[in-house]
């Protein structure tokens, strides 16, 4: 933590936040295993409801269980600015990816409120902090869930019917955990989202903040190989129509696809693969692979969705076997707010740090506002690199750094007006 | 079936006791979902000890729950002749594999004790019919679990301890089921079993009988590839450690391997993959993969195996990621009872069939008792080879000629005694 000389935040009931969420889902190793909707994540949601309440707080719950508890002090009308991010995690991931958002969003609003407090300053923005819903992607597809249906990009029916692996839906999940809400929140007017970097950019260049000002593409498969169920025994191999050595022979092609971009312009990843029956000697008559490929350049990430339906057809012939494809999911390169970038780097610039402006790969629900209203994400470094991990891990003074600059970026925007700030 | 003057089964009853037992864990489809030691496995077996006490059979369930029903109508210490099979299935496999070697050994016990009755014959040879146990390898690793510790080839104590995917041991599968026996079972001194070829080489010749005379030997592995679990979003290529990049790089090589021996004389694959946490926005951190290699020549299996650890090293290197051995399985390459053989060419040529000499290259239990005194397996045809598949079927007129064929091996040797029979 820079020296401040009047810090807003109050960075030892933020790590008390953080440390009450934790305890719902947390595991032995220090990560976290809080999948969307499961139990663990209905008792984070109930004490972020109750810490909600007990600051006075508004709460609303909508149809597809996004949570948000709001400070109305500028009364009904006025513009509103929210802050948040999600409690959702990956399995067996780390405790910082979403929560910290959120326990981050939560303490800014307090700091915010005591500041006004002090100043005798009539807010001219009221405040929210949400919590989004299947932010990660893990139990349901796509990612975003929440946040997209929020932001009008997809239709909550839909949503709603999205099942896991054991076949329970969004909306079965919503109401075994009591979250399926019956509330409408209106679209706020900016969204401002802190977030661990997920990442090594910042640490490597020596920062301690940045603020994302593009996110990548994304495209999303998922394909089937079909192949013919077998004894791995007797049948010849010149018979055999394996499934899974038709995913195996696409999915080396995708590894050896990025190398082909310069720059680093290409992710292309299959971070999960289902294999059916799974037997150890019976030929698989179906492997469905979950296809990633991420750019920040649109024509790159056009180029490499038709460069791997190709590859699928190669594999195809490889392996005797045919593929279909079952669920494809596209996001469009974007770009954040200038104004709400602007705006963080001049509360980095008070605190005497300087800010770095990165591109984001994984998704953030802020890719979803984007739709809505001026949004930006704000990061601090994850050690290492890590995410996704129980080994994921940021530190106390960068928590407190993120969750500092967040409050004055949301006093500026409650204290001043939206416009006033810059932020269009 | 041919004209026979004088059959010994009755082809009615043989169906009857198939239909009997395809009720437990038969699918709508025509296929069976019968994996050992499950409920329906356990309802399987209710019957078939049913069906022993109804026809005053003494049953004994030995401690890897192995099923034995002793027909001692030559008295105490005379040879025991056994005949038999599994009752478990591959998951959604068929109907005909295991099950039928049960049913047609039940069914020949039967004729066989009629035609001794009607010919006042006094028997040399006690008969017995086995169900074993776990001969699938399908929810518990390896394969012939029940057989190999009858055989003295396994530790019981390690095989009970076996787990399936979901944690559960074999002990505790057994005592779930009721079937945790405490009986011995004397070594017979004879193992004749009747199975469906699983495979299309008697379909190809226009054959209706086989006796395999060889058995090919099976090096099967658990190998795990280890990487680094992140998120596929920002983490860089170069920086990924994939273990499922490597796990696909190592199948395709395998997929490969086969085509580098000529005469079709190695099988190579990959039947179960794990992936873990096998989300779509995480780098897999482990695939473990369940690797069979498979020869008739010794030479070339372990030819196979040095190839196969050589290419995970290979895999290693192209995906940046490092894998250990979780478990060997060897079986080496093995022959037949020459004596057995004979006499089922014998029984199949008083009926005017000719019997093919045919290598399997699956496992069978009675690979399992080579060990312990002769044996051989007999086989009918599998319609268009098709195995381990819901479509497994094998027409009626050849499960009569096949109960028929082992009836009459039965028959001699208990008749005439193993010795006299030829079988040494």
């Amino acid at each position: 933590m820079p020296d401040i000389s009047e810090p807003l935040i109050d960075a030892t009931r933020l790590n008390a936040l953080m440390g009450e969420f934790a305890a719902h889902g947390g595991t032995a190793d220090g990560g976290m295993h809080r999948l969307a909707l499961s139990a663990e994540d209905g008792a984070a949601r109930d004490a972020l409801g109750a810490w909600m309440r007990a600051q006075g707080l508004s709460v609303t719950v909508d149809a597809m269980g996004n949570m948000f508890g709001l400070l109305d002090w500028a009364g009904p009308g006025a513009p509103v600015v929210m802050t948040g991010s999600h409690l959702d995690s990956q399995p067996r991931g780390g405790r910082f990816d979403g929560a910290y958002g959120v326990v981050a969003g939560c303490e800014a609003l307090l700091a915010v409120r005591a500041r006004a407090e002090a100043e005798g300053v009539a807010p001219r923005c009221n405040l929210a902090v949400v919590n989004w819903t299947n932010e990660e992607g893990a139990r349901f597809q796509p990612s975003l869930l929440g946040s997209a249906v929020f932001a009008g990009l997809m239709d909550g029916a839909d949503a709603r019917g999205r099942r896991d692996g054991d076949g329970v839906s969004v909306a079965e999940a919503l109401s075994a955990i009591g979250y399926a809400g019956e509330g409408v929140f209106a679209a706020p007017q900016a969204y401002v989202e802190m977030h661990v970097e997920c990442g090594s950019v910042l640490e490597r260049a020596g920062g301690r903040l940045g603020a994302i000002t593009r996110h990548w593409g994304a495209v999303k498969y998922r394909l089937a190989f079909l192949g013919a169920q077998t004894h791995t025994g007797p049948t010849p191999m010149a018979e055999r129509h394996d499934a899974l050595l038709g995913a195996a022979h696409l999915i080396v092609a995708l590894g050896a696809m990025p190398g082909r971009c310069e720059g680093g312009v290409l992710h292309a990843s299959v971070g999960r693969l289902e294999v059916r029956p799974n037997s150890p000697n019976v030929v698989p008559g179906e492997a469905v692979l979950f296809v990633e490929l991420r750019s920040p350049e649109q024509a790159v990430l056009d180029w490499a969705e038709g460069e791997m339906l190709q590859l699928a057809e190669a594999a195809d012939v490889a392996a005797r076997v045919r593929h279909e494809v079952r669920f494809v999911d596209r996001r469009a390169v974007g770009f954040f707010a200038e104004g709400l970038v602007a705006l963080a780097a001049g509360a980095a610039g008070e605190l005497g740090v300087g800010m770095g402006r990165l591109d984001t790969v994984a998704a953030h629900d802020a890719i979803s506002m984007i739709a809505l209203c001026p949004s930006v994400v704000l990061v601090v470094p994850s050690v290492g690199g890590v995410c996704h991990d129980p080994a994921e891990f940021t530190r106390d003074e960068d928590l407190a750094l993120g969750a500092e600059v967040l409050a004055r970026v949301l006093w500026r925007l409650c204290r001043d007006g939206i416009d006033a700030a810059g932020v269009a």
